[in-house]
């Protein structure tokens, strides 16, 4: 395994919990010579400067990346498309382009064909987050112990997945590459689902009348109470992944949907046996995931995070 | 406020995470002169002596209760009637019966008509719990800064509720009195839907194809890993909670699938904005509660909390 990697100039397109965690180890590090951040709102800029996290500030993409060895996408993955159209004409020959968005199979769709020759493309996707938003909410433990799977296209140039592998590595982050496709599949299921299940939960819980929804607040349980800290999350960040990974999160929607009509109909009609067997299963899922976390594979489940 | 309580003999009928962690605030305080505890497997009474829990032990309620001026039933709540049957005529005059139970409009319906006059009826239901089940799983801290609801019917004897009221306040807990059809609609939605949605995703995990279930497994994201916690919860113990509360989790539910398919509709057709904004109204709730925890009403969540 190499050293900790460097790069001469760094850009940081978006600055939020995630941008600015990676911001923060690389600074503790010292993996970056320049940090170029770019936002749009002048406030986050003022606040990236105030933070330390930001040697040059710019609303302008462009500007950005100017003479940038490394670029990194951190803004909702929605406005991926926009910003490599405007940054592809900047790009330095040898350049590598990178991103910390939540869906992969758009981001490749959507950026790829904005690249010049001679720059390489590495799209990433760490595993961690906080239902917290903004430059301030981050820390440069977020990523220690979680996955960054890596999705470079076939054919990308080997020493610049390297470099982002590396980087990775540097947040304490464990890495894994696989097919886009692929990961879009897995996360929609570990991650998509379970933010959309929540957010229409607690949505349902906001359509109560006054006073029931009132002691729901008041004697939310620890199931509910899980899902209102998920459905705290970034909405923007959350409609994009819903909107990017359309495909594979209505594929086990529809699924869901069908275990969730048939438990329905079993409670209905007062199927116990059925229930039993079903909420029996379950439970190897969960002994797996604890394996995997005894064997050392994974960190426990922090109680606040929930951005994946 | 009255001081502590104190109950000459109490008979326990089941001793699972709940009875339990009763049973060792009844000792810790000093509450009981004598606990008879009741259950069908001898190894759970075998346990239920080895940790100090019970000073007799019997598989037959009807003989448990005898004398005993404090009952409860502490089983998965389906087997409340037929054990309300044998142990209603063995009842001593001036006996408090009062239970544990997730349920309370069930609990009234089925024990009730068995109690003999002159029998003290208060159904109670403490908001706390984990995925663990059995004896050796209670600890005598789990029901601190807690809710126990309590569900008297109209014209119960005042003393035997505050008898209860002050046992629970014992182990932590605060008190609230409601009717036991209003804490059922509440409860389905804070405990009953999140456990049935939870058991629900983590199936829908376990019938996928083999590999990609491994590598659900392996990068299980918080969401899910939240999930799959809830979904470990008692089979028999959650069984037991929607058959008995049918009406009320089958109406939440149906609330609930309206809103996940307009949920899915926006997804299908890209409609960007009814998800923002579905996502950002969310956020509303998770403040409430938040600030409910602040002003020191509630415990904040703990992660391992979930049977409610």
């Amino acid at each position: 395994m190499a050293g900790s990697p460097f790069f001469e100039r760094v850009a940081l397109i978006g600055i939020g919990l995630i941008g600015s965690s990676l911001v923060r180890v690389m600074r503790r590090d010292g993996l970056a010579g320049h940090i170029a951040v770019c936002a749009r709102k002048p406030e986050t800029l003022a606040k990236a400067l105030e933070l330390g996290l930001a040697d040059s500030t710019t609303d302008d993409p462009l500007a950005a990346v100017e003479g940038a060895d490394l670029v990194v996408l951190a803004t909702p993955i929605g406005a991926y498309g926009a910003i490599a159209e405007i940054i592809g004409p900047g790009l330095k020959p040898g350049a590598i382009i990178t991103d910390v968005g939540s869906t992969k199979g758009s981001v490749i769709r959507d950026v790829a064909p904005h690249l010049p020759e001679g720059v390489h493309f590495v799209p990433a996707h760490p595993i961690a987050g906080t239902e917290k938003s903004g430059p301030e909410a981050g820390f440069d433990s977020l990523f220690e112990g979680r996955w960054c799977i890596l999705t470079p296209p076939d054919g990308t140039d080997a020493r610049a997945v390297e470099a982002v592998a590396a980087l990775w590595r540097c947040t304490g982050s464990m890495i894994e590459q696989m097919d886009a496709a692929h990961h879009d599949q897995v996360l929609a299921i570990t991650s998509h689902l379970p933010h959309l299940i929540a957010y229409t939960i607690v949505g349902t819980a906001t359509d109560l009348e006054d006073d029931l929804q009132n002691e729901v607040i008041k004697f939310s349980a620890a199931g509910f109470r899980d899902f209102t800290r998920i459905a705290a999350s970034d909405p923007v960040m959350w409609r994009d992944v819903f909107l990017q990974n359309k495909q594979a999160v209505l594929d086990v929607l529809a699924r869901f949907t069908e275990d969730l009509t048939a438990m329905q109909r079993a409670i209905r009609r007062g199927e116990g046996e059925t229930l039993e067997k079903s909420f029996t299963r379950t439970r190897a899922i969960r002994r797996g995931i604890v394996e995997a976390h005894q064997a050392g594979t994974f960190k426990p489940a922090e109680p606040d995070e929930d951005k994946d």
